[in-house]
């Protein structure tokens, strides 16, 4: 339930008690809903503004003065104007003089201007102790008190001091302060809410290279192909037959490369003999954006499952089971139910549903508040033993999905095999050499690299049973 | 995993240093855990109680005095004691004096009194700064550590260090303080608690009368129209045949409010010229109810989808399907395959499933932890771009469902039209009046205004390029 | 979205101000990555290490010196030493009195020493004060910023003002501090990183033992029972017939016993007459894995949602509805429709969707993020009113689901009868206590116990309204 109500607080101040006050440089629309937000949060505010008479939407309690007049009055100095209207503050030098200066401004682009505007603030007041903060926060999210999204204030400074009393603030308005470091952190805190979403950018481009890929793929098999050889006309595949292929194989290839990096960065260790060389950089990048990959996946995943459960309502589908039963009684053929083919159906279809669940599972453990609440050990537990049976069952599903035509001569058209055939090579290569690696001897190798030995290090004759360190 | 240890946490003071002492009035479940609470986090708690000598329950470590006594021990005092019982207080006025009084009462019902129980008892107790705090944490969390619901303080009073002093003790036991003003504020922290999900009050309702109002009509053309001209009897068809038809409808319609203030709201925008007038007040609450609407609308897609998939196990259906193919077989007819109508069936249904995939999407998204990682950029486009994708593809899915018989006079019943033509006409609407509002002219005249540009303003002048405040 | 940028970011020191130095015992990968964190967010770090010229992986900005240089610096010693190197410190004694040392150290195995590892390290340096602090935080959380694990840090120590200095150091690196008390609990905070799931061991092993147990009495009665009466070769059915019928009564029963405590407790309270008496153990442990076991049926009656929905994809259940039209055919039997089967067949298939749907709604609700925001009434009124209308729905399902063959003796074989039946007396049970526990009179004598009232107490003339205390 978000709450509403700080949004219209009345305010009263019955004590006499010396309150701290703030200034903010700046009437607009973030200016004042900061103000109010601090006022009700005990804080004395002053407005600095070109036009101080111009003042009548701002929150009761607070004085609008000039800038000059306003920054005399505070210590800490918040700044809620364009970087392209700093100018004015070359003039104000001799009063912001030692003053703290919070620089909340963004840009419109990612990396607009050479240096951040925190960084070009410092230059313009050489005087000031400029802090960065705020920029992620919205005047909506303020002033309606509803903070759905974030809380999080990134802040950087060269001084320590001033950064502490922004952090102050920031905790008392009931905010997150994530201290970022010095002020050469504020480009990329200045980048962050200009960003749209970077580590989902691989996982996006690679499944819809794959999901294109095998598109075109499945329509030259089956409706170019049946076109052109008996003149059927397949167009309407393209809505539910293809993507349902589509959409596993790209799933199944996904989940794989969630798997894959983790096996490439073992393989690595074991050859280099040490964990103490830094991946290559795609290989790192690859690392973080595993949870992505495999979110990604499980929507694919997520879309075959109704796309398979849909089937026996398609017209198409209703039609070919009528005529099968049409044809049946034509001919008077017997039609003996045969055990076997039971037995593949159902548990293709069973191993299918327990991957999937499995992999809910995962997606779900993968909920920031989820996995908050686990400790290292449960969330290496859920997101690689299961994540490892996830594979093996999905694998398994698309495996004994293949059945007997797997391979088999007579479902190649144009000599292309099932586009599922395709889709198991990586699956199977990543279940192979991660079986290879958890055989005790290379495990062994490789958890010893892990804990920190060195097969070509001069100190390796401390290795293992010196290391003491944590 | 739910930490339950703290619990039971024995506790021993081996150094000798002074610790802060907190004075609980009121040895009650609440009271106890409180001071268990505080006890475990390094105070020294000592209760004031009417009984001191009825202690058996009380942590260990802890000391009971009378009321008085325990009141010169610390320089703050909770108060665990309804408000009915608060007149004793007036017997302690001087003790009390210039003391930091804590209450955490809650009342029965909303508004039950007056004015709140902090601001009864700053009456009785005027020497005293009152502060309101813990109402919203319950003696069960506090115990058993586990603090799967709230963790947050609200706190108000009129004395910003008393405030303070509650906010670091807040700080120490773990939980989140969030201050929201002075004591006028303790009204709405007392109610809080008492709230039973007031922001999905609109969005229950308005389903609900949706609901009603397309059940009623379903019964109307589906059970009553067939049971008066053919006297059939179509009753079961009230179990699931009309449910599938007013969940769909009630979601699709749900899902277009969603996105209907937002065009209200803009039109109203570019009509006033300014963003500087406020909202009606029911267009502000239909405003911040939008997350709630939406996700009582994918409550009813899921029941949609699932009602839909079990179609072919229902009795009637596999009954029908039967009969189809017998009567086909009896009267020896042909059966084309229809390519169209295999079009139309599966891009129906495949644009139904996509359209339920974004909507869990979103779904997801406004999950708190979720919504919580991502900046606003991210968050507006999942929730704007995303959100209209879906209400395009859950109209263009509802549009291909009719098909040809959409509007046809053949599928009137008594004059009245289908169910799911009725339902088209909100979102339809909503989708024109958006088509409209991102035409670039438009687009370009809603931009400005919203960056604080104002069509009859006497500032106009500095108008856009002057607006230099963020 | 994550922040991975903080990584590598580059620090620079303009300020001349003194920053407070922090001394890091241990060059392993922890230290360093706890290092390179403190002097990103504005601390200086000196490393003490053994060989302090083997430093090439240290962080820039970092000194490295031997221990006692090290320790020299700084009033606060993070030591990132395995507990089994620990001797070297009693060389340092005189150099560590007085200082605040950190211990962060986890073991391999639970309990695995007779002290914790904290407490050791008091006894080996009683003049320092021994805080526990960090060891549930990963090198690789620290290092990546990724943080999507816990950053939840717990502190335990037995001198207040040097568990503050370090509660101190936590917030500023944007962790958040738990103080656990004093030093005993560094036992249990050194068990936490080792648990694997405590709270699910009950759900698991019960739910496994359930689902065993049903598992072999359906393979009794629907695959030997035909094999030996008809050597009918039923063994296909091991794949989904029988995981369908195992699903759903293993979640029904973990379903009921989510609410049998609540039952039990109730009982128990009432005839005891007070509240005051504790619960025994098995039954409070039992109340705290209730959502435990509550998201374990949920996953039950997940797969069995599923595996129901492919039923018409099924080889053996389009074979067996050809066979059936086929026969129906051979046979010129009228078919005619039964609306009480239709009904029978429509309601027990609604029943279930609506009580799947409230189901998933309840294990929404348990995500922690969801139920931090909601306040105690709506917590207790989801839990508690909408889970025994879940509880009703899913009940009634299985109820409907036997309708006519509901325990008639052509049902037995062998004399067992259906799972279903077997799986219906608990929650029938419980369904029917808690009918007996809202009858007025019983819920108005415990609503007065739950409020403190006790039946035998030598207080209870002050019973009720002498409660004033919360």
């Amino acid at each position: 339930m978000e709450k509403t109500y700080t949004n219209a607080l009345p305010l009263t101040r019955t004590s006499s008690e010396k309150q701290e006050t703030i200034c903010i440089f700046g009437t607009g629309d973030f200016g004042r809903s900061l103000g109010c937000k601090m006022l009700q949060c005990g804080y004395s505010v002053v407005f600095g503004s070109r036009n101080p008479q111009m003042s009548s939407l701002l929150p009761n309690g607070a004085e609008v003065l000039s800038y000059a007049e306003a920054a005399g009055r505070s210590d800490i100095i918040i700044l809620t104007i364009h970087r392209e209207h700093y100018d004015f503050l070359t003039e104000l030098v001799e009063v912001l003089n030692e003053k703290v200066l919070v620089d909340v401004s963004n840009n419109l682009k990612i990396n607009q201007y050479p240096e951040s505007n925190a960084e070009y603030l410092a230059q313009l007041v050489p005087g000031a102790q400029v802090v960065k903060a705020f920029n992620t926060i919205s005047a909506w999210a303020l002033q309606s008190g509803v903070m759905d999204a974030n809380r999080q204030v990134f802040i950087c400074g060269n001084d320590n001091k001033a950064k502490q009393k922004v952090v102050d603030i920031v905790h008392n308005l009931g905010l997150t302060p994530l201290d970022q470091g010095s002020l050469m952190a504020a480009n990329e805190i200045e980048n962050y809410p200009l960003q749209l979403f970077p580590m989902w950018r691989l996982p996006f481009y690679l499944s819809a290279a794959l999901g294109l890929f095998f598109f075109f793929y499945c329509v030259l098999r089956d409706v170019i192909y049946p076109y052109v050889n008996e003149k059927q006309d397949n167009t309407f595949r393209l809505a539910i037959s293809i993507p349902n292929r589509v959409f596993p194989i790209t799933a199944l290839i996904l989940l794989a490369l969630v798997y894959f990096p983790g096996v490439m960065a073992a393989i690595l260790q074991l050859y280099r003999g040490t964990k103490y060389h830094r991946f290559p950089a795609w290989l790192d990048h690859w690392l973080l954006c595993r949870k992505q990959l495999g979110l990604v996946a499980l929507g694919f995943a997520f879309l075959h499952v109704i796309y398979t459960l849909v089937i026996p309502i398609r017209y198409y589908v209703r039609w070919i089971s009528r005529n099968i039963t049409i044809a049946q009684i034509m001919n008077k053929k017997e039609n003996p139910f045969i055990t076997s083919t039971a037995w593949l159906s159902d548990s293709y279809v069973s191993l299918g549903i327990l991957g999937f669940f499995l992999f809910v599972l995962l997606g779900i453990t993968s909920l920031p508040s989820v996995s908050n609440t686990v400790n290292w050990r449960e969330f290496r537990f859920v997101q690689s033993k299961l994540g490892y049976l996830t594979l093996i069952l999905c694998t398994a599903h698309t495996l004994v999905y293949g059945g007997k035509r797997f391979l088999s001569p007579s479902s190649l058209r144009w000599g292309l095999p099932s586009a599922y055939v395709l889709a198991l090579i990586l699956p199977c290569m990543v279940l192979v050499i991660k079986f290879i690696l958890i055989i005790p001897c290379i495990d062994k190798a490789l958890t010893r690299i892990r804990q920190g030995w060195e097969r070509n290090s001069k100190y390796s004759k401390s290795a293992l049973n010196g290391r003491s360190d944590i």
